[in-house]
C-alpha cells in the first residue's frame, strides 16, 4: 500500500463515514473480470436507476485491455483502466460525445512503442474522448534535455494499478470511478496520480478530478493536459467554439492564415490536415472558466469547465479533415500548450511540483442538449469575458523553424 | 464491427449459404482457449478424416500466444494468430516445412521493441515458415522521410483482432481460417489486412489469400512480401531453385560474387551468412507463375505459386550458413525487394493503394513428394518460361554505397 | 524441448536418482497460477519447516507478473520469474535484503521499451535485491558497433521460460528454484541462461548458480553483472564495505574526489546522486572471494561471495542520496565494470564464450545476523586479503570525456 493509498484511505474514512458503498475493482491481488452492478442490487431506489460494469477485451491489440462502463440512467461513460483512465466515449441518448479514430481497437500499451514512428508511437492508440497527456511532459515529439520526449507523455499508456468504485448512498447517490497511475523512473521521477471520473444518476456530464503527487525528495517539472475530443453530431460545418478569450495565437504559420475565422468549424476538408490555436483564457474571481463546442444550429452542444489556476491555457485543435481520416476537434485545457516541451520552458509554461506537493487537475463535462442549454452556456461565458478586450496575435508564440 | 467484417459476413451468405460451417476463434468478447474440432464431430465424412484445434503458450516471451493447427489428414500447418496470422510451420508425414531458427520461442510482439537492435528488433521473433511482411512497408531498416522504418515492417508483429473458422459442408470440404490485422495510426495510416488460409482435406499444401483495404480516404505507399522459409530436409547442398526468369541480379556486390551459381545452394557453410539475389518471374498469360525449391536428388520439393499482377518481383534469400546459426532459404513474392523503402521508389516498387481500395495477394504452396511431383512443377515452370531469355544483370539494381 | 532442458533433464535423474522431488511451475503448457507446498504436505520431517508459494500480481504494469516465494523458515525470497528470475527481497525475522526504489510496482517487461529514456528504460523496472544485468552486454547505455546498448542489458526483462521447483528429500533438503532465460536473436545471439537459486531449511541466505550456454556456432562477447542493492538497515550512516582488495579506482571524476574514504558510507545525503568505484579483488587459492557490507555498529551485515575465475571484477555502486530518491548502495560481481561496452573491450573485460561452450557465475548472499557473524566474514576477508597490497589509482581507468 503506497503512502497515497493509505492517505486516500483515511481520506474516504474521514469524509464519508459510513456512507458511501465501496468496491476495489482491480488490485494487486484482484484481476479485472466481468462483473456488473446495478442501483436496484445496492438498495439504492435512485430517481434515475444506474448501472456499473467491467468487462475485457480480447483479440488484436486489445488482448487484456479492461473496459469499465458507468451508465447513470442519462449517460453512459466508458472508462478505459489499462489506458490510463482515459474516457473512451460518453453517451447520452442519441449523442455520442467522442469521434470515430481511424484506430478501432482499445490499445493495450503493451503492443505500443511511444518511441516509434520517431516518436509518435501514441498515434496508434489515440481514439478516446478524453486522453490524459503527461505528466512529466506533454507537447509534440523532440529533443529535450537529451531525451526523445515522446507526443504527449505517457499517461495515455500507463494502466491504473488500483481502480476503486464509489458510490455513495445518501442522495444525489454520487459515483466515483478513482483509478492509480503510476509514472516511475528509477533517478528519473516518483509521480502518483490519483484519477477520479465522478458523476450523478441522471446527469449528462461528468467530472474528472485528478492528483498528482510529487513522491519523490525533489522538485521536478510536470506538464498535463486533457486532450478532449468530439466529432460528430456536435463537430460539423459552422459549428462554433465559444469561450472567454484573454489572449488567442495561432500555433504555426499555417494556422495564423486562418486567425480571423478561428472559432468557426469547416466541415470535413479534404488535406486540410489540422490547425491548432493557443487560447489564454479569462477566469471569474474564482479561477473558474468555461468553453464551448456547439453545433451550427446552436441547439447541442458541450462544455468544458476548468480552472485557470490549475489549468491556465488551453489549445483549440481544428481537425478538420475528412471523416475516415478522423473528422475532431480537440478541446485541450492544460497546463501547457502543445509545442515540445523545450519551447515552453520560455514561455513559462513548465511548471514544477515540490517533494510532497499535490497538484490538482478537475475538468468538467456537461452535455448541453437543446438552444437553452447552449445560450445558458454562452450567457456563463459571456458573463467570465465581462466585456474584457481580446489580444488576438497575429503571430505564433513559438518561431518553430528555428530549432 | 468494422466494415471490412461486414462485408465479409455478407461475401460468405451470398457466396455460401447454409453450405459452411463456421466457428469464430477469437473476437473482442471471445479469448482463445485450448479447443479441438475433428471433421467426425462436424458429421463430415470425409475420405480424409481432419481436425482443427486451438492453444495458448506459456512462459518465456511466449506467454499469451495462440497457435492453431489444421490438420488435413495429409499436412498439419500451425497458424500463430498472435503473430500476424503467420504460419509457424507445415508437417506432413516426416517431412517438416519450415526451419530451425535459433528463436525457439513463438515471441509474443508484446515482449518485441521492433525500433531497438537500430530497427533489427525483428529479428527476436523471426522463425516461421512464412512470416508476413509489411504492409506500410517492407525492407531493411533505415530512414525514410525522417521516419526510422524498422525491418520488413509490423504484419508479423500484429496479432490477429478477429479469427474464424469456415469448413465447407460438401466435397472437397475447404478449410478456411481467417483472421484480420488492423494496422493503422491516426493519421498515418488505415489499413486492414484479412488473411485467409485454406487448404482441402488430403492436400499437402495450403494458399493463403491476403486482402488489404486501405480504409482511409487518402491514397497511401504500401509493400508486401511474403517471408517463406525452408530448411532441411529441402535445402541441402546441391538443391536447386527453379523459376521462369525475366530478370535476376544481385542485391549486393557480395551477392554479385556468386552470380554464376545463384540457383544452386551450399550445404551449412561456415561464415556464409546470407546472399540475395532479386528476380524479375515471367508469368503465364494470366499473371500465374511458379517457383520451386528441390533437394539435391529432385524427389523431394516444395513449389511457390503466386501472380505477378499482384506480386510483381522475387526475393530468393541464401542463408546458408550453419544449422545452428539458422540454415535457411527464403523464397519470396513480394511488391518490391528487401531493400529500405527509399531504394525501391525509384525502381517502381511502391506502389499504392487508394482510399477503399482493396489489394489481393494470393500465394499457394504444394509439397512436391517425389521426382515424378518435382519434374511435373519443373515442367510448367519451363512452359512459363517458354523459351523466353534471362536477363542477367552483374550489378545490384541499388547503389547501398550511396547514402 | 531444447537441448540444455534436456540436459538438465538427463542431470537431474543422474544426480539425484528418485531422492528429489520436483515441479514444473511454469512450461508451456503450464501457466503460472496461485500455488503453495509446505514441508508438511511433502511428508519432509525438517528440523525447520518450510513451504514455497507462487501467485500472480494485477493491475498497472505489474499486470501478470508472476512472484514465487520461499520460506525456508529463516529467510523468505521472493524472486520474479517474469523479471528474468531476479531476487525481489529476503526477509529474515526483521531485517529485509532488498531497498526502496521509487518504482513501486513489480513492472511486465511488456510494458516496458528498454530503448526509451535514450536507453534508459530499464529504470522503469529497476527495484530488485539482485538484478540479473547482460548477458549480451552489460553497462551504461551507448552505442557500440552502430547500435544502441541499453542500459545493462536485457536479462531482468526476459521472463523465465520454463520454471522448476525441486526439494531434496533427504537433510539438509536442498530447496531449488531453476528457470531458464532465452535471449537470442536470429544473426546475433543464441543464448540460454539456466538460473538457479538454491537455499536450505534454516539458512539465512541464498545461492545463485547461472550456467550461460552459448547455443550458437559462433563465439560471442558476452557480459554478466549481479547487480545487487541493499538499503536499510544495512546501509546507514557510517556503514563499511569490507573486502579483499587489489585494485580500486574511481569510476570517473566525481568518484575520484571521495576515494580517500571510499569504503565508509554516508546517510542519506541531499544532492548526493552515487559514487561509483571500481574494484579488482582478490581471492583464495580456488578462486574464491568474500565481500561484506555491515552496518555502522558492525552487528549486522550481508556477505557476498563469489570466484573470481568466474566474476573477476565488481562494482560498488554507493547511491546514497536521500531515501524517497532510493538510498542504497549496490555489491555488484561481474565479468565487467559499468562502462560501456565499447569502454570495456580495451580493458580485457568484453569475454568471449565458444560455440557450445557453458559458463557459470556462483554467487552466495549470507545475511550476518550479529557481531560474531560480522566479525567471522572480517576475518575470512583478512585472510583472503593475506596481508597483499592494495594498488588505489586517483584516476580512472576510462576517460568518459573523450567519445
Amino acid at each position: 500500500m503506497t503512502r497515497l493509498q493509505l492517505l486516500l484511505g483515511l481520506g474516504i474514512c474521514l469524509a464519508t463515514p459510513a456512507m458511501a458503498w465501496e468496491q476495489v475493482l482491480i488490485d494487486h491481488d484482484k484481476p479485472a473480470k466481468n462483473w456488473r452492478i446495478t442501483s436496484e442490487e445496492l438498495g439504492i431506489d435512485a430517481p434515475t436507476p444506474f448501472s456499473v460494469s467491467m468487462r475485457t477485451l480480447h483479440g488484436g491489440r486489445q488482448e487484456g485491455v479492461s473496459l469499465i462502463e458507468i451508465d447513470n440512467g442519462s449517460m453512459r461513460m466508458t472508462v478505459v483502466p489499462t489506458r490510463g483512465m482515459n474516457v473512451l466515449e460518453a453517451v447520452a441518448g442519441e449523442v455520442r460525445l467522442g469521434w470515430d479514430s481511424p484506430v478501432d481497437e482499445v490499445v493495450n500499451p503493451a503492443f505500443i512503442e511511444l518511441n516509434g514512428r520517431g516518436g509518435l508511437g501514441w498515434l496508434e492508440g489515440f481514439n478516446e474522448l478524453v486522453t490524459r497527456c503527461g505528466f512529466e511532459w506533454v507537447g509534440h515529439p523532440g529533443e529535450d534535455n537529451g531525451e526523445l520526449l515522446t507526443l504527449h507523455g505517457r499517461a495515455a499508456n500507463i494502466p491504473a494499478s488500483r481502480v476503486v468504485l464509489q458510490i455513495d448512498e445518501k442522495p444525489p447517490y454520487a459515483i466515483r470511478l478513482r483509478g492509480e497511475l503510476q509514472e516511475k523512473a528509477f533517478k528519473k521521477l516518483d509521480f502518483a496520480i490519483l484519477t477520479e471520473l465522478s458523476t450523478e444518476p441522471g446527469r449528462a456530464g461528468f467530472s474528472l478530478h485528478d492528483t498528482l503527487t510529487n513522491q519523490g525528495d525533489y522538485a521536478k517539472e510536470y506538464q498535463v493536459l486533457y486532450h478532449t475530443n468530439f466529432g460528430t453530431p456536435l463537430l460539423e460545418e459552422g459549428a462554433r467554439f465559444v469561450a472567454p478569450v484573454k489572449q488567442v495565437s495561432p500555433f504555426n504559420p499555417r494556422a495564423a492564415k486562418e486567425l480571423s475565422d478561428w472559432q468557426r468549424y469547416r466541415g470535413p476538408t479534404r488535406d486540410y490536415d489540422e490547425t491548432v490555436f493557443n487560447v489564454v483564457p479569462y477566469a471569474d474571481e474564482q479561477g473558474q472558466t468555461l468553453t464551448m463546442l456547439h453545433n451550427r444550429a446552436g441547439n447541442l452542444g458541450v462544455s468544458v469547465g476548468f480552472n485557470t489556476a490549475e489549468l491556465p491555457v488551453f489549445s483549440l485543435w481544428k481537425n478538420t479533415d475528412t471523416e475516415k481520416q478522423g473528422y475532431v476537434t480537440g478541446l485541450e485545457p492544460g497546463t501547457s500548450f502543445s509545442y515540445n516541451r523545450r519551447y515552453q520552458r520560455p514561455l513559462g509554461l513548465v511548471p514544477k511540483i515540490e517533494p510532497g506537493e499535490q497538484k490538482h487537475f478537475r475538468v468538467s463535462y456537461e452535455l448541453l442538449v437543446n438552444s437553452a442549454a447552449v445560450d445558458a452556456a454562452r450567457k456563463r461565458i459571456e458573463a467570465v469575458q465581462a466585456g474584457r478586450d481580446t489580444e488576438i496575435r497575429d503571430e505564433p508564440l513559438v518561431d518553430l523553424s528555428k530549432d
